[in-house]
């Protein structure tokens, strides 16, 4: 029997340091022969349970100030797009629907970072329909089916336990990284998460 | 007229994250041709703006959790020693003062090196005359003097002007880093910061 060699990549489409690393992590990945399981949740009940009603950046002036400013720092480092997004934290449930569905046949990663890039690149709305079918066209993932079974009871109720899941575990902000029970936060934790894999 | 090529070093000496970075900077700095300037501050008024009565490593038991466990990876990756303080935030405004004091005549690093080590190697309170006398005596400084322009009311009044200025420049957590105007958060961004050193 061998043992698995995955990453657990816990995020949110909203939030901007989950966007470098789901730009980040396949290639990562490929390099380093690790599987990497992408897990859509939802920070926001996460934050209602600590009796804040939207983002610490927000909630914290000074910190979303920096965090601004360092996103566009850190994007030039890794060489990747970046617009500061219009709206912020935005809406993203139907895109984390669609991708925890995806996210069972292993084909998350190439959707997630359309839609992070219709976010923090194009500054669209994420938590529209035709949004989330031109990431899945994009990617050649047919979108009708795909928003139908996003639609349906049963997947809200997948993501609600995610979410669920998530706290249960102790995730408190994103991105999370998990390799086995042990947990990384922060995308400045991704290589530390990557070298746990041995 | 050679422009200045100095790094601001702003820590509380109860942050387990500035005892990282106190701990690499000087070396770092030496390597790059850099000056440290170091800035004691306490955070506890910036807290308190924000409506908390301690730090959020205590107040958000989930990131409190994992600051822990990062803290013993992250002290494995640097080979620094380590030991989780038994109190925590540790109250240190005597060191504080004499590390301001210090600052002002360029020989505060190695001092707080030690106040550093006090606290996160061998959990000794350092709030205590004893053993601020000690970290003193250990990098040869007289003791004595310094603790005794340490509670002048001028110093005192020193520190809170101090923590105003971290306060009025958008310091929300420790440690940050300034390069002229341009500042970093945390010590993940340490590298950074030197890299915009240019």
């Amino acid at each position: 029997m061998t043992v698995p060699r995955a990453l657990e990549f816990w995020f949110d489409f909203a939030s901007p340091y989950s966007y470098l690393s789901a730009m980040r992590i396949d290639k990562l990945a490929e390099a380093e022969g690790v599987a990497v399981l992408w897990r859509p949740f939802l920070l926001g009940p996460i934050f209602k349970s600590l009796g804040w009603d939207t983002s610490p950046f927000v909630l914290q002036k000074e910190k979303g100030a920096h965090m601004w400013v360092d996103m566009a720092r850190q994007c030039r480092k890794y060489g990747l797009e970046w617009s500061r997004p219009s709206a912020f934290p935005r809406r993203g449930i139907l895109p984390s629907r669609v991708a925890l569905l995806l996210d069972e046949t292993g084909r998350a990663g190439p959707f997630c970072r359309q839609v992070m890039r219709l976010n923090f690149v194009e500054d669209r709305d994420i938590d529209d329909t035709a949004a989330v079918a031109e990431a899945l066209a994009a990617v050649e993932i047919p979108a009708d089916a795909m928003i139908a079974a996003a639609g349906l009871e049963e997947t809200k109720s997948k993501l609600r336990a995610q979410t669920d899941l998530a706290t249960a575990r102790g995730v408190f902000g994103a991105p999370t990284f998990f390799v086995g029970p042990e947990m990384f936060w922060g995308n400045d934790r991704l290589l530390d998460a990557f070298a746990a894999i041995a």
